[in-house]
């Protein structure tokens, strides 16, 4: 039996089925919402109109996943699990009703963070974690005129951009100095322009105090921290996502350090007979040791994939997360792994920096775009501990060359022995990864002399 | 001293510059043409019009060189070395002279390979490894009508793309049955439709017996193996380069098996105080363990590095090659890593292949181009051999994340967990080098029943 059927869940399920047969296994999917297996971080592109129609976000129908062989019970949200009597008790518009089982998978995904101040659940307050979420803001949008986004993370920052391209006035509120905390100061300051850029109001350095709500209940705009009132027509939650472990922890299902449930490398809970996957478990950062949640969607399919193949009598791990990730506002891509500046001192690592700028092509080539690099490496050792990538188009993605040396425990100087790919229309002679990772060399060499 | 002004002479000479001053060491390099430090690999560029200036391509002229403190001599040949003596014979239009040196870096580059015919030798026979001879090849362009390519190499296909932006008739004769044989046939036929769309015919499974030459001499076309006659104004040598190793051999300094200088890690030839570095020498493949001679700018600017800081008294070491290599035709881009189908069979692996075809973003974005990759995964053990990548727009610069890969001896399976970035307008969520590694898994894992 599967709770969640998005990524996680359905990938569970899926290949559950694929090693064992319906008359082998019975495979109940439960689902909340009315799609099955989408993409939530399509979401903005949908919303902004860049994806023309919701349906293209869902990769595979319920209808299709039951032409597999999966009983999938859209609508029907799961209300509670005993794990003595191994019943999951559910409820749906028609009723409700209990489902016994011998397996389960917990892929409940996670729940947009709300700042606990006044007036925040009130409605025009709008996350955007689930497909009905978007179906519900794309339509609290059409008539709107003002949009104020808490929080300028990943999500927060597309849609923002999204907004912008329907015509609103848009307004980014954030704590931090600059947008998307997970990326060091310098390189936000080059999302703090483009999203200026795009005529977007970004109040940097100030939280939400208060959600406004007019006569009729609704969210009419916010006031800072710092007392500025802001009003919109639609209140974006845009400050992350923590995972939705109600059910879990309900039933007596370990939570970890982090808040998500504890799973072990199989994606097995404390629970015999009981494995969870996606935004709700947490994963080991093979860098910092320690146990973090990362809800994205690249890990949930893994991770369910995982649980999946177990599940069914396979064996599979998940190896792990480094901290990958990428977005683009209007035309400038980020991107990043490893560790920031703040989470290596956090994690006790001594590291030296550098950054360079290259291009993503040969200079001399038409459509050379700038790119810059940041690397940081860990001091003696020269280990690479994380990498950061601003740039334009066709830089983001650049970033996959960094990440496998950092997954590999790679120093600067042996990335720089690295034999990449080289042709005129694709990178300069010196690759830019490789540049970047002479220069972190030579910081890393001129920090030995006062080691 | 440095024989050779392109990337691995001038690299080297630049190194052991910035670690030994001018009252230290005198650096006296010799070049033979007009330029110094110019990416020949942008010359088919040039000659199609893509890049304005001849200019362009040069990275460091002479006299930003002399600027550096070094003694940059062009339009000079070395024509011998005496390594008793320790001096250098050379010749220019001024004159001719000696030299004498304590260290000596070898930088002479690669030459057009050239089949034994009758008239290959003739004017109006053209190869493309050095500025000048682009300078020579695009004046002979200029009123030509007919060109025939020989050898539909990396270089022949990018130099018959340019001729047909010039509006040049163009036929590429090849001996193989598909072009550029690094490349498995399965995806060499992607290429050979690629040039047929550009209007370039294509003589695939015929090499050429001959070249005519009318009665001033100059060629007027070839005839093939078959016996086909192929009239030509201009015919263009691109069947790639081999080591240029006479002055070398003529001085006594060993080659290796494949032909190449013999240098050990550090660049060193096995003459004390005689270095070597690019097209020239031989490297180490780190798959199949054979010494190889790979001619790419990429790789003579990391070596030229290392033989300049070993030279100047530092420590470095050049790390080997797997064989990365890209290249675009028309829209079509290309890639490779590691070894080729019959270049593991060569080396006497066991091996799974694995086709994917996906995009190069999530599907449902606009701008989501198609993307095959072809895995080799070694039999047991699963360990990636190789890839190949053949797609539009975007495509081929992810080989260096399988470059990496194999570069670390992961197994497919270890690539499947690796954290990818992933964002829709950057990749599906399972990203196309995921998939692959996936579906290279599964082979892995059928093929073991029958190990």
């Amino acid at each position: 039996m599967v709770v969640g059927g998005d990524a996680a869940g359905m990938s569970a399920a899926a290949q559950a089925r694929r090693r064992r047969g319906p008359d082998d296994l019975g495979i109940v999917c439960f689902e909340r919402g009315r799609a099955t297996s989408y993409s939530a971080c399509g979401i903005p592109y949908w919303i902004g109109g860049v994806v023309g129609s919701e349906d293209d976000l869902v990769a595979r129908t319920p209808e299709q996943h039951r032409a597999g062989g999966l009983d999938v019970r859209t609508g029907t949200e799961v209300t509670a699990v005993d794990l003595d009597r191994r019943v999951v008790a559910w409820r749906s518009a028609d009723g409700k009703g209990e489902e016994p089982f011998d397996s389960l998978v917990i892929a409940t995904g996670s729940v947009p963070m709300r700042p606990p101040v006044p007036g925040i659940d009130a409605p025009g307050v709008h996350g955007v974690q689930t497909l009905d979420d978007g179906v519900a803001l794309r339509a609290a949008l059409d008539g709107a005129r003002r949009v104020v986004v808490v929080g300028g993370g990943y999500i927060g920052l597309e849609i923002a951009e999204a907004c912008r391209t329907r015509g609103l006035a848009v307004t980014v509120v954030d704590r931090a100095a600059t947008p998307v905390g997970t990326f060091d100061p310098d390189v936000g300051a080059f999302l703090a322009d483009a999203v200026r850029g795009l005529d977007v109001e970004l109040v940097l350095s100030d939280g939400v105090a208060e959600v406004l709500t007019g006569p009729d209940g609704r969210a009419r705009g916010v006031v800072t921290a710092s007392g500025r009132e802001l009003p919109a027509d639609v209140v974006v939650l845009g400050l992350g996502v923590r995972p939705n472990v109600a059910l879990a922890r309900a039933a007596g299902v370990p939570l970890g350090p982090s808040g998500g449930i504890a799973v072990d490398a199989r994606m097995r809970t404390q629970v015999p007979g009981v494995w969870a996957a996606g935004d709700c478990v947490e994963s080991t950062h093979r860098l910092s040791g320690q146990r973090v949640v990362v809800a994205l969607g690249t890990h949930a399919n893994k991770q369910g994939r995982v649980a999946g193949i177990n599940l069914g009598g396979g064996y599979a791990t998940f190896a792990g997360v480094i901290g990958t990730a990428a977005t683009k506002v209007c035309d400038l891509e980020v991107a990043r792994t490893g560790l920031s500046s703040a989470e290596a001192e956090a994690a006790g690592y001594a590291f030296v920096t550098a950054v360079v700028d290259s291009t993503t092509t040969a200079g001399y080539m038409p459509g050379a775009e700038p790119i810059r690099l940041k690397l940081l490496a860990e001091r003696r050792s020269g280990r690479l501990l994380g990498a950061q990538i601003v740039g334009r188009h066709g830089s983001a993605k650049r970033i996959d060359a960094l990440a496998i040396a950092v997954w590999n425990a790679m120093s600067v100087d042996e990335v720089l022995g690295l034999d990449l790919s080289y042709a005129p229309p694709f990178s300069p002679v010196w690759d830019p990864v490789l540049i970047a990772a002479r220069k972190a060399q030579e910081a890393v060499e001129a920090d030995l002399s006062t080691c």
